[in-house]
């Protein structure tokens, strides 16, 4: 069971006063936000799946669909056991951090541990928008190309972690995963990242267990 | 060779006015343009570029490169020895009819029969602007689920061709082209839709054919 929640986008003086109130919440609250973002059909759901298998006997989960229209990865995720509440962007291609903190006043995580928000799949607006999570993962699916921090640098320049997703598809495409890594590393040499494919299940413990460790650091800090 | 032209957005009154406005220009010049949308890395280069080269010997072809930053494709577009402009947009997800008549004023196209703009990668903001093409182009390429016009449906409705690129990946993707069909159809039942892979070929011609037929038919009707 979720609901649907149209969160149309107000005008907002400052989205990043907005986004570090929120995140002076969710520290308040003990709740470590994630911000899922990519180009659609790179994963989203899928990485969300497994992540989510793996950490809700530990963690107590909330999902938030984030979607210009259709319900269908609520519908999906709901079926996981876990909160889930579905945004509607009004045709808008990103999140902001209003539309995200109405969604997660409507969602109510009071008693939730980890909140991750599948953003809209697009690699240029979400870029652009802090919604105060703790956390930005970005997903760059081999089929997409290894050419993609070239074309979309904002995004590779503010994620904490970058997933390439769909490596049991290798042998099909050209993409070279250390000229990804070294395009993305140009522009955020911080950038953290894990190959992995959700079909063969290859390199989500590595990425699930690092996240894990993540959140419990975080925990400790607070 | 080609040039980099910053197309930052103005604010606009109306771009529907501005759209028809290039539209009518378009005409009274007998050029015909394409508007040619997809997710990034779905192959909207790779396309171009086979088209391209089918009816380079037949047609006067320029193209417009849009991007949010790089000037990869247009590099690489250059080297096929047609008319080349890279097109910025200030870190926009889109082109409006405004940022597209500055770029064409400034490409130059008194002597061009066919003009394509390659748009940003992205299936919700290009969606939204008509940028006073003649013909609305999207691909959907097979890594990227069939779901696709559930979830950006705007896209579906408004564009006339729906590439599905990227087959010969269709061994190791859960995609079912009848749905992915099906779905988009009931947006927009004028929808054509033409499989093919610029790997191996397949479908090329039948798009290409198709293309070149409608440039026939509507530079009869002017």
């Amino acid at each position: 069971m979720y609901e649907i929640y149209e969160t149309k986008e107000r005008v907002m003086a400052d989205n990043e006063a907005e986004a570090e109130k929120l995140r002076a919440f969710l520290r308040s609250n003990r709740t470590f936000f994630i911000n899922l973002m990519g180009s659609p059909g790179s994963g989203k759901t899928s990485v969300l799946i497994h992540t989510i298998n793996r950490l809700k006997e530990k963690y107590r989960i909330a999902v938030m669909e984030a979607d210009v229209d259709s319900s269908v990865d609520a519908e999906t995720i709901s079926k996981l056991g876990v909160k889930v509440i579905q945004l509607h962007s009004g045709g808008l291609c990103h999140m902001d951090a209003d539309m995200t903190a109405r969604g997660i006043e409507r969602l109510g995580i009071e008693d939730i541990d980890l909140l991750i928000m599948e953003n809209i799949g697009n690699l240029v607006c979400p870029a652009e928008f802090d919604v105060g999570a703790a956390l930005k993962v970005m997903i760059l699916s081999v089929p997409e190309g290894d050419d993609k921090p070239l074309k979309y640098p904002l995004m590779f320049t503010v994620s904490n972690v970058m997933l390439i997703n769909k490596i049991d598809a290798l042998p099909v495409f050209d993409f070279d995963q250390n000229k990804a890594l070294e395009r993305a590393r140009k522009l955020n040499p911080e950038i953290i990242a894990f190959p992995m494919s959700t079909i063969t299940g290859e390199g989500v413990s590595e990425w699930v267990e690092w996240l894990d460790k993540q959140i419990e650091d975080w925990r400790k800090r607070l």
